[in-house]
């Protein structure tokens, strides 16, 4: 059985994506996402004239990418409130990690799509984008625009199943389905090194409240397993 | 010029909208939401049979609660994507606040409607919908059902502008705009009396990321608002 | 009892909408409809280049506003052909009251939201929407562009039911829906004083058709109940 | 020229579409509109288990019907707000025609697609769908059904141009553009005969507010209209 | 009873739409369609600047137009996947027919709307809107632009039944229901006359597969019913 | 360079969905798509207590499948006009290889996602989808219903380029775009073995028109190329 503070196998596989900029397919156990980036000549019309870009991401799923046939949002003609959610979640933090006014008047659009879902998809997405977006970058010539390194993972309490107990790093469906508390924690440091720190927090109590003390348990678990996707984010891109 | 740990002034009057069964207009400041709670004879689909109920959340805003008329969704066909986020976290929040069981196959529906926004509209409208839901069950003898009381403050870090600096609390829209980091906190204490814990904590870094001790003070003082705007909520139920 | 030419008691109050440019909170007896106005710098596509404005209105309800809770148009997607109905009806009878060359090239948009619903919300929309507009015309220096003063009103007949019967005056929800006959009228009057006429009539059997006679009964009783609600309108602004 | 109380030329051709339970083309004037109207074994959802039936109506334009070519609304994916208001106004007349407890359960639905628009395409869809109705009826031996005789006619104020001045009936499309006061009134009367009264009355003031002996001059106009377009119908159903 | 290769009689009514450029009714037995072509002073966006045209169709059926009551497209929201792929189809078909480098920037848009629908209405409306645009471009005295002539018929394998047997041309609806095998075909040839080709060729099996020589007769049979409906299109021009 | 009549390399991979019933990801040369297919226990409205199955087909493509990113479905709301006709084929097509009857009420729902596009996705995605329908049924103990082996290729005519011209094979995105006629095939044998023949036969022509032997000649060209395919189609599922 995995130790509570231990992440899934993980890998980063480039390039899947023949015609985007940059492209990544990240596998965190049994969780399998297509990320990928391109620059687009063109910022929405609120940042029209301003010099500066955007970064924007979109989040799909595959229907068979869940236990059950999940519907096609593209065939019920409206993306689902979670997708929404996960999308803007993904969107924001990425744009930590852009010098925006770098871009020029250029949007580094972002997609996620999940093949395989089995738990923490939108932490996998981001960790996995962030590499999309540094190829995207640098097949531009723009690697100066990358100045943080940006990484997510979820950690959460478990008080019943036959599984790990406690407070857990990196939560597969099964876990999740049962956590008492659920935690996606996205982090960041500078480009050229330093310390980790926080870019987005996000618990939540699933049938009781936690206490002050259980969530910085869950914050340290978090930033630790954020180090660790880092490293392979590095590897990957040398 | 407020204190960094000071709260707005703040108001609940109950019953403005007639036909609600609890309904409650909260105003922090210049911020004036309407909720309103309504108990509905069904549930969704996916809960038929179970015996348990359901609490669901709609957020909106009139067009001209904003200082520039914003877009009416009824007009679009849509809801934007900032919408759908906060009426997720409103109903996940009011759900750690009832029983669901007790409720037997009906349905909460919660309404949250902005009047005027200046910022910490979905904070106001999870502090002003409890006292909407406290008095609905009331209304139908089920004041069993309310297990938990849940109040939402946000907190920041402000590092520029002429106002309040550091880390604050309740900010206002000027202020909200200013702020490097920005925090939704959700908290809760059993109906019974009990230690105030988080139900949901929304961390995001704009422009910046923030350190651990960061994280904890914006905790602390989130936690000592929803303290006081919970006595209040009481108050407006005797 | 009310007597069948009597108004239910109103009220006018304004500034509730602190962005507004004008905004009046207008109560019908039970019938609550908050009215906004704001003049923005652009104008609908057909008539660019035409240096005249325009004035459009939208209609909405709180899904609490009504005896059981009605579905939000925004989660729907769509708006209610009533919807649609009532605010082309709102609308055209605005802008009988401002000179639109007046305005330039700009639009008066004109939001109702009904709070409280009681019958006759569309009447008190348009009564209550002319103080917003006087309020967001006098706050831009442009009060010469107000050229008609605008009020309507309901009037109808009741043939069964414990209350008034045969002609009556600004019918509440229960007479609305026992009407065999229903009319809502709107007049206007030059703004510098002058007779009251006609600017929409709209009278409809339920049931029955109505004679040549009935509808002149109606519309007697109509303008009659206008003329007072523009005194108060009158008084509102001073 | 056209006396202003004289009607266009005008014909009813029956049987037209060839699956409907009934079907009429009626041209007025240039104004060519195929009605047609079927019973379908349901009714609406609130209305099930009452033992009555529904009539309902819808409304479109074909593309190439106007002077320049309109938008598609199956293909813009949304019906105007003018369409809805339309389809709104035809199923309100015409359920004044119809005992709806005689259906039983089940559902008239009327369909008016014009052809050719040259102004009073709404009054002339509901003098050509009272036919086809009758038709449908008929053809199912439910002519005891048929309670009413409705018809429909324009009538209005015009000041300016080459043609018509006064008051005027059956606005073709220029004299409509023109008219200072418009109005659509829907008569009707017993079917075994008797006096023709008012069903829905709907005038509005373009650019200018209209008087209560104006009101009822258009009245009176619209009352001879609507009798000599029943004759008409009458010799159609021989 | 119908030979194998013969056509339903037919025929082609011009002008019975007022307002457009072209117009033309074709009735194929009784499927009747109603055919328009307006040419618009714009280009879609992506052939903006290139000093060419467009040819774009729209198709839809009346709800009266089957058998039992369709729904009217506008009022779901969404055209259904059948009618896009007909509406792509006759757009495919009728550019063949049309220089679009001679129209300039401008757009022919092609309407046709079933009135009645017996089998082969795709087929009808590609003959019968190859009329209209014909018409539409004389108008313009763009006659030149029209560098060929399409007509369209249906063929097919029917194996059961009481009527027709074996490879079939110009299938009725009870042919269309029973055929095995199904095939729409467009043929094309140059204006000023020349051989017979083919531009769409679309064989579906329903139910069983279809051999080589199966394919090939109903292609011939096809091709020998166009030459006949071509020789009507002409007629009609005269 | 590529012979006229040679497929692109292509391959076969089972199980890349994890959670899918049976899942099958073709590359044929730069084309990529990810095929799967589920059981669920229910069947469309319309086929409800006939004791018959139905299958059908949804497609989509990533975002960054193309050359340049195209827009996301599911955020547009709306799939367009070329994807509902291609999930359109294949349903119809593999609909061909099941019998339905003997899947009782249950729908065999079949996904085709493209990871990269570069010509022939849709021919792609039948020849993937028949393996993944194949491994379902296998799955669920229902090899008996797979009745015919179903395989698509798509042909065309290409006359300028630097490449392959003439009548040629499996066409790249290049030759596709520069191809004078195009035609896609989808061809059946049973599954026991026995002559191909065709399902599915759409010819088109793209800017001339295409003789009858160039038709037969295409349609050689492409029962040649799906000979090869089912070989291999056989060999994935041994």
């Amino acid at each position: 059985m995995r130790q509570n503070e231990e992440l899934r196998p993980f890998g980063l596989e480039k390039g899947v994506q023949l015609h985007a900029s940059g492209s990544c397919l990240i596998k965190v156990g049994r969780t399998h996402v297509l990320c990928a980036a391109n620059l687009e000549d063109r910022v929405p019309g609120w940042m029209k004239g301003k010099g500066s870009g955007w970064l924007t991401a979109e989040y799909g799923m595959l229907p068979s990418a869940t236990h059950t046939r999940s519907d096609r949002e593209a065939a019920r003609g409206k993306q689902q409130g979670r997708t929404v959610e996960i999308q803007r979640l993904i969107g924001r933090s990425l744009r930590q990690a852009v010098d925006l006014a770098a871009l020029g008047e250029r949007t580094l659009t972002v997609d996620c799509d999940v093949l395989n879902a089995d738990g923490g998809t939108r932490c996998a997405a981001i960790t996995g984008a962030w590499v999309a977006v540094a190829l995207a970058l640098r097949s531009q010539g723009l690697e100066a625009a990358l100045v943080r390194q940006v990484a997510a993972v979820s950690a959460g309490i478990v008080e019943t199943g036959e599984g790990r107990r406690g407070l857990v790093l990196d939560l597969e469906y099964e876990e999740d389905h049962l956590a008492a508390v659920d935690c996606n924690l996205v982090a960041a440091r500078p480009a050229l090194g330093g310390d980790l720190e926080l870019v987005e927090l996000q618990g939540t109590g699933e049938g009781r409240s936690f206490s002050r003390s259980e969530a910085t348990g869950l914050l340290d678990l978090g930033l630790a397993g954020c180090a660790a996707l880092m490293e392979a984010q590095r590897a990957a891109l040398e």
